[in-house]
């Protein structure tokens, strides 16, 4: 059970053992986008019952593939632990409702990432890439939910678009911006797994001719527990083609450093011959 | 079974059903690193136990978590369909010895990639990034096995270097080349999965103080099928951080086009302090 102080998205992902390798729990309303839950929502309260099953392990490396749309209500999971190791546990949970399954993840969970503070001169370090320049939060573009669009998840979160990013029609395959969740609430690995599939699709940046671009798989790999405060994400695509599309999401927190990296594959519906 | 005419891969990831979801087949020898399995390798085998439980549907996005090391030998499959869709199938596969569970793989599988030829007109295309500016494989460095180094892997594959990578110590977390399976076997979606995991770690280019970069977790997506000759491929890594690195893989074909992409997380392991 959610600690009674726990915030809105720590309720949202909560599941209770129900034996024998089944949790239950429940597609809050309200984490949603035309009343099918949010992808990286979806995930979260998938990689919560792994985590539980892990012994509280966190989420280092999660896939999800997406099997039917999830409406709210009850869910059950049911969860097998492949390998409990020192270092890494390695677990699958299939969520489903009333025996269709909904997703299938596979992940691997671990204690907990290395504390920057004591052991920054044993850690080898190299970054490629920085986070996006772009103007801070309160320059960029608030979004909020309407009817229909933009949906109601943006309701749970403060997303604030790089403002050439939000007009989505840029012409680039580029979602820049910023993310917390309301109301203050921290943000740890579980809401990273939210972070990266909360932004716009790219492809709508892209100009592609698609109202939504599925997720058929999507993988996070959470590289560090985020300091408070804002994340700052870029979200980008590089090959469409085939009838798919891949998005490739970065995530730092507020004082720079990567947090976490993602990858889906979405279907692109092909456009009429 | 292997079609008696198939080539050294196509047998060396050959499986047969065993009734109940099960299949079995066998870690050939020679595809190894220093005696275990390569990642790839024994990703391509999993993912023949998933084809074949899914009827002969083709691996479009792929995840496997690496539990143990893969030495040669007999292995058991055991398969779940969580869904046969019209379009896709996503199946989880467990590769295990003597009920010692060595890797587990998560898959979407599908009945094969738009013919670009017959239907160019009706599909959204789009690319952002271009396969790697190299020299020919005649001017690349070519890979050959040696005791310990380069690994007997490398007598499976035609494995070409660009010059500027082939030293393993450029200083960029970057490597580039060619490749092709030796004897003229044509690389398939299976191939593909070997092709992403059988280059080099970057790590040896990033001048990382490791001998290896055990593989996590690798996730491979298969974008088209390829047409014949080298596949042209390019590795990078963007970040390094907290004792683990991502390693990123893009594959073209000989035509230019794009086939396949990859990420995988690795354990860095930190240097003394």
């Amino acid at each position: 059970m959610p600690d009674p102080g726990a915030g809105p998205f720590a309720r949202a992902i909560a599941v209770r053992p129900d034996g024998d390798g089944r949790y239950r729990g429940e597609i809050n309303p309200g984490w949603d986008i035309g009343g099918n839950a949010n992808g990286g929502y979806l995930l979260a309260l998938a990689a919560r019952a792994g985590s539980e099953a892990a012994g509280g392990r966190q989420p280092l490396t999660v896939t999800a593939h997406y099997l039917a749309p999830g409406r709210s209500g009850p869910v059950a999971f049911d969860v097998t632990v492949y390998r409990r190791g020192s270092r890494l546990s390695t677990v699958g949970v299939t969520m489903s409702r009333d025996d269709r399954p909904l997703l299938r993840m596979l992940g691997s969970f671990h204690d907990g990432h290395i504390d920057d503070d004591s052991d920054s001169g044993a850690a080898v370090e190299r970054a490629e890439a920085d986070p996006p320049d772009m103007p801070g939060p309160h320059e960029c573009i608030r979004v909020e939910p309407a009817q229909p669009f933009p949906p109601p998840i943006m309701g749970k979160v403060d997303l604030r678009l790089h403002p050439e990013d939000s007009t989505l029609s840029s012409g680039r395959p580029l979602v820049r911006g910023w993310l917390r969740l309301r109301d203050g609430e921290p943000i740890d690995a579980f809401g990273l797994l939210l972070a990266v599939d909360v932004f716009p699709p790219t492809a709508f940046n892209a100009r592609l001719p698609v109202a939504w671009a599925p997720t058929v798989e999507l993988t996070a790999h959470i590289r560090r527990r985020p300091g408070p405060g804002w994340l700052r994400c870029r979200f980008t695509s590089r090959h469409i083609a085939g009838g798919f599309m891949e998005e490739d999401g970065e995530v730092w927190d507020q004082t720079g450093r990567l947090v976490a990296q993602s990858r889906q594959l979405a279907l692109v519906p092909r456009a009429a011959g």
